[in-house]
């Protein structure tokens, strides 16, 4: 196998960081790094759901993702300037709503909306990754800041585990975890797994981006995974505990 | 296990129909229909590529996925009436375009377009299957119309093989194949996967919407989905070949 | 006089048919053709009115026209992606509407909204009058489920007739009746008018396309369209009874 | 017959007045008066044709309408600020752009374009036949300017005729001329019909507000409507003569 | 000093003219003219506020301001027809309903809402000083009709001063009052100033367009726009008088 | 007086630092903070000019200013969700370009267009002065970046001088240097000054909130304003020569 292009083995992530409380205002916020991908997640907890929700007794959890203009090597037009929303925008903010839904009790949360903002200050792959990983932090000391304020009521905890996401790819005919720029663009099969901490999967999403993949690289990849997001639920953890 | 709604069998597909040359104008169009689900696809070809692809000497190949407002139960409001395109239908066109490119060898293309038109004219669950299923016999018509005309000079066939998807999803504890609408809401996760001829992924894309799922769960989805688009590519034959 | 591109008498209407109950959801839904022109015409009944009519007692009845994108011989965009609706589609839309209000008692109605989409599948000439005569019997039968199931409670027949619509124009300074695309792009005047079925107008819109034209010319146009819409209404007529 | 609210015949026209050289900048500028509605019609000519005319040594005449927020008696939000065209306007500069058009041989225009802007300043029942009466005399005025300096060098005049509108509504059971706002909301049937110098028909748009109306009640509308028409034209030649 | 073009001191004002109710609807309106600039401002009063400002007890007044796509030499496309309303358009509708409301105490207004709409009918330098002298004296003929009508019920006047406001600029090397077009484009420096009727600062915005300007500069234009703004003053008064 | 919020004196800037070197992909990017107001100014320059400035010679600096939904104590909707861009945000964008322009020599900068992407991380009052000052260091470094590499090839640097900005208000009757959010909101007069490193004015926005202001304030304000810009100089400075 060729060497990956920043020295690292094929299971092995980029350095992560994650960096709490980096907002002064936000009720949970975090700074998540993956490498030099680089993801501020603030999440909003506000009273009071969306209309077609009311009166359901639960509560609310959606993200919205974006991207700085210039956090990519050449510069993007701003979609509030064009107007509208672009379909990757519109995939990657859904996703990591389904992803952090999954861990949340919204019976346990009450009548209550966590908006979680996810905007890609710097992009160097795996942005959306990053940004589920990250959330998931900030939702989680949303959470401890409603239910230290009395406002989320319920004794029970509302989130009933963790959620953190990775890439995998093959690439040069290499199964690789954590995909940079370089690797995701020279990829043939791209996949993006959102795993609980307990293991399970949440989302499973590849593609072939250039010859059709068959079960045994499915599998491969799978593995791959499965290793990284338990590595990224540790890391979660332990930001946590700081 | 409890009986489907509709009496099938768990690994057994809705009653399957593909109607070719459906439209007069268009180069390829089919009106596919899975069980009570029906889209309306129609294929466009045109001499060009859009502005970034000029002087590659590659075609292009892309779909637009859109519903008609009362192919609901509920009617929906018009997107065009909104005057934004949604998150859901974005994400759908994109994935249809990705599974048709993956077997098209834009090289052989030359510098053509071909854009997919994918309209739902009634919805009972899986319309982005069937879409992809239909879209892919439009899109062999296209391309034989523009080889017939000398359009498409290549001596190569420009489709390196065939696509079909289904959808599949744990219901009640079960896997099963080509879910209705009244399985879709109820399942606890639903997958759709994009498959090729001889049988190698191109999509899989699986949602945990209750619990998250397993290994084994996965692999159980996969193994039915592999069943499932088996069948479709030789419907797809069989109709090609009328 | 030159004969008709497809053989017919000045005065005769291509073939015309009604297929009612085209879709499964709505309360009433009508594939109509009038040729190789091909709308699909749905009629969704909700209980309630818009806002500024509350309170009236009166019912509403609106109409959407749209054409997907490869109905014709050439793709068009789709108004969705551009984002707005253009001034043609908002036209067609209005005239429906009120085509069809003419022949609503819309206090019998009771405060129910029904509203009419007209989708153009193929498109060859004549979309708005064909989209006109096939939404007439698509309300018929809402109005009837709605009877039937007791949400429309007047004793009183809401519809007070029934409305078809026909194109007339002046082709080769011939006037001839139910013009056909290629006859449509030669004529020099070109009028389509609605019509009760008791033979009263509803709307007569005639415009000079080439030079402008005298009163003969408009009287010898109306004549042919009170002649097709006679026809019109007894199609209408035979496709409920049955 | 019951009077009319100001008093005027069934036949008779509201005081009109036509004030050409309104503006400064534009090359044909009228403020036209019908009673109290008042339109600011100004015609702008550029060199060069839109791209889909281009090499065709055709020129271009189009007209934009539009109401100011508050022409009318309650405040309208404005367009701009909505964000989108409603259907009414759209029509309505639609048919005045088509209006203009019967009177303009394109051929001598040579390759330039001329955009009739009509703003209505205040509106009391029809605006668009004070504009269409108004823009006439301004794109008149627009293209002896351009004549004057050279830029359309056809020796022969691109005008082909000059062209006027009214508005006919029966009231009340009436046919009557030239409906103000009170009448224009009462009125059974309401149509307007645009008309060259020579009297005859360029558009005709008539529409049945309460009861369908027959052919008698047609023909009495068409009467008054080129009687109206007859007067517009004189008083257009008599501005233009100033 | 050289001459300016319209032969004015540096001094002098343009010949300013208001003419109040040139509207027949408007509870206030009129037409301003700064020289050739003339911009036409209706002030509609509706009883209500917005919803943010409900339960307060005070009223609201606000702005818009456009122009006519032919109020300036070079035709401009029409705001509603782009979509999106331009970043000065917006700038200057905030800056007049600023300076109004400095003069308006909300809370002898009631919860009652004034909207000014200033639209240009003809550009030629100054039209948002035009626009806010102009509206000044709309927004007061619109006070006085409700107070005349009871509508507005406190004793005390709810206008606690006057408002106008002028533009002063640097033109070769020359401190300039009330700029044309011609000299718009040449100044060195530009300077928006809103004053009260008692000679105090409600707005300054000074702008460097070719070198930045020093202290001197700067108090030499706002002497000119102090005395500009005082003859302003005397002239709403006498206008109001009328 | 009474003491400030933060304890500092009227004169006295808050803690102001300039990170240089922020992002990895941008020719320039600053991290400025003026207390907890956190702006991320990035610097992307392009080889080419907007069409309108082709073939001048000349090259284009421009500025797009936003706030990320939850820099603010409450979250705001998306602009790019809402589909428009506010009137404030095009405000300050327009404020940030033709502030930087004025120490641009467009000449010597060839035609190379640099775009100023100005984000708030997070807002504490002074988010457009902040921008403004970050902007210039992300600007100075691009154009060093660009003559390095011999992109923009004239010997004479493009960069005039440089630029800065703070705001100054009348806070309970105190004129204070430096707003943050608490003493924004309780202003009577707010002014945002921008001035050269040599002392000039390049603009100079004062509204009164409250009560209009007179000539003292104004120039007490403009004081207080030149000795913050001073310190901002040097500031500037010395984050450049590090």
């Amino acid at each position: 196998m060729t060497e990956r292009a920043d020295g690292r083995a094929a299971d092995e992530l980029r350095p992560v960081t994650i960096t709490r409380n980096w907002l002064d205002h936000a009720e949970g916020s975090v700074l998540v790094e993956f490498g030099r991908t680089r993801v501020l997640c603030a999440a909003s907890f506000t009273e009071g759901v969306p209309r077609w929700r009311k009166g359901s007794g639960q509560g609310w959890v959606t993200a919205e993702y974006a991207m700085l203009p210039r956090s990519t090597n050449t510069r993007s037009d701003r979609e509030s300037v064009k107007g509208k929303i672009g379909g990757r925008t519109h995939e990657i903010s859904r996703l990591i709503g389904r992803s952090l839904r999954a861990v949340v009790d919204t019976a346990q949360l009450g009548e209550n909306t966590i908006v979680l903002d996810c905007d890609v200050l710097q992009a160097d792959g795996g942005t959306r990754t990053a940004a589920i990983t990250g959330a998931y932090v900030a939702l989680a000391d949303a959470i401890s800041w409603a239910r230290g304020k009395g406002i989320v009521k319920a004794s029970k905890q509302p989130l009933t585990g963790s959620v953190s996401a990775i890439s995998v790819g093959v690439v040069g005919g290499v199964p690789v975890l954590d995909l940079p720029y370089v690797e995701d663009v020279a990829a043939e099969t791209d996949m993006n797994v959102v795993v609980t901490g307990d293991g399970r999967f949440v989302e499973v999403q590849g593609t072939a981006e250039g010859a059709p993949f068959d079960r045994a690289e499915l599998d491969a990849l799978l593995d791959l995974a499965l290793g990284g997001t338990a590595t990224l639920a540790a890391l979660q953890a332990e930001a946590l505990a700081r």
